[in-house]
């Protein structure tokens, strides 16, 4: 496992930024009023991602890969509850019929989940759960999109950021050692803590905007 | 661990026959609209069973009986998802006030999980687990019979035929390795993919099919 | 690991009050009707808490500290759920209003979660988890303090109850061989086991007491 200190570095700094986000979301989410779900949610997203970036930058629970590159496996079964979190507040945002809105987070823990046996297993057999993950997945964005309500404006418009951003992870993990090991699990850690970034803190805050300023207009 | 390659031929079966099962309800989840929720519960259902059979047909994660016949515990561990979504649908279909059907998923969940703890340990203490399994199991079903509707005509059939199929899963238990030896682990694996198929797949095409009627002539 | 046979007979004296208590509980949940909720959850949490202390008792998974005592690390994996139930009874109790509810249930898992963490490492990293988990019971107490009901009456009451006794299972980590080492396992399993009683079986007694006495007199 060469160059382990450099992934941990990535994965400290991951650590210190979700703290920070947590702290963010805590107050907002006590400052306002009209956006209190959504503060809440993102507060608790990034408090789950803290713990996970910290788990990470321990080394507590990796495997190795046929070319010796650590996979740090356990990222994928934190996101089972921070993304779970994230898909229902995305159902909220594109106002899904809450009867269906059950099928959302069995969705995601199922990507998830399968994404972790992918990246726990390094044998060939690991494209078995890469592929029940991504059929997992497929479905999760189908019942997003085709269920979204044409009421809210900008459903639309988020559901193509969340399709494009969200499906660069499995991108990141064919190119990494985890699968066609194109490049290094160093690179793979800075890819992966970005689209966190995107996903969580930036797609979090925007979140809250959006609803502060629907409740002033509206 | 003799005739491991029995028995993952019996789970490579399994995987390809719930895999078709999850198309044909995702199929007809987007054809019907009456029976929308019990299609698309029944497309989760087996989604899971297809990843658990998967599993189990890489032996990934066993245990050995004292006898040396292999102990594939992983099934229970998928069971909590799949069977908590399936007593669920029971209890939607059998009309159940829905302030307690909160304990309904909790009941399913510690009869897997003690089920998995009882089939994970192969000395005499297992059986302690699977006495809480067992009485997790008796106040499922009490819970499901005592309060369900009389206004639903066919919830009395509907409940005797899951109380005796699913009660025939803790029999084979206690003749497979995991119980008293009486049988193989092949055909252990044989007869709790027969119990499957008829739980799941017959029952939840049952569910649809008795949903569409009720909505033609109700 | 010297002293593991005086554990485990607190241990199985865990089992035995906590199985019968789960009996107690569920004919209360029998006879009466208008606390049918709350004996239905003291019936969950003590079921699930009997099976947690019989997994402790028979030694299955445990970390041993740099001094050579036993950590029994499962307890808290159990928490998630059984406390998980009790949070959710407590913030039915004090009139939280629903919507914020579903912070509840994952503060006490991300309490419980990082409490394993801390628990099953045993090096000096340990206390990164011990902070997150002491975050996340802070940001709990503070969701159910700030947002009880002014409505009834004794919310005030139940709540600085819950908040004393509950911070004492962190005290008790700190003293234990998880923390400075002050005093043995044994000490500390007798020590949880009086909060245990506390907190989940006395507790859920009175919840029930008061539940019933509100429908005689309201």
């Amino acid at each position: 496992m060469r160059m382990a200190a450099e992934e941990m570095a990535v994965f400290w700094v991951g650590t210190a930024l979700f703290g920070i986000a947590t702290l963010v979301f805590a107050l907002l989410g006590r400052l306002g009023r009209s956006n209190k779900i959504f503060a809440n949610s993102n507060f608790l997203v990034s408090f789950i991602t803290t713990v996970s970036y910290t788990v990470m930058a321990m080394g507590i629970a990796i495997t190795v890969a046929p070319n010796g590159q650590p996979i740090y496996w356990t990222r994928w079964l934190f996101y089972i509850a921070s993304c779970g979190i994230l898909t229902y507040e995305i159902s909220v945002i594109v106002r899904k019929p809450s009867e269906e809105v059950f099928e959302v987070p069995f969705l995601t823990g199922m990507t998830m989940f399968c994404g972790f046996l992918a990246s726990f297993l390094v044998g060939v057999e690991r494209w078995w759960f890469f592929v029940f993950s991504s059929a997992a997945y497929v479905s999760l964005l189908y019942v997003l999109f085709c269920s979204r309500s044409r009421s809210a404006a900008d459903s639309g418009r988020i559901m193509w950021f969340v399709s494009v951003t969200w499906s660069l992870f499995p991108l990141v993990w064919v190119l990494a050692p985890t699968g066609f090991n194109v490049f290094t699990t160093f690179v793979e850690s800075i890819l992966y803590l970005a689209l966190d970034i995107l996903t969580k803190i930036a797609f979090g805050l925007y979140a809250i905007l959006r609803q502060t300023e629907e409740n002033v207009t509206g």
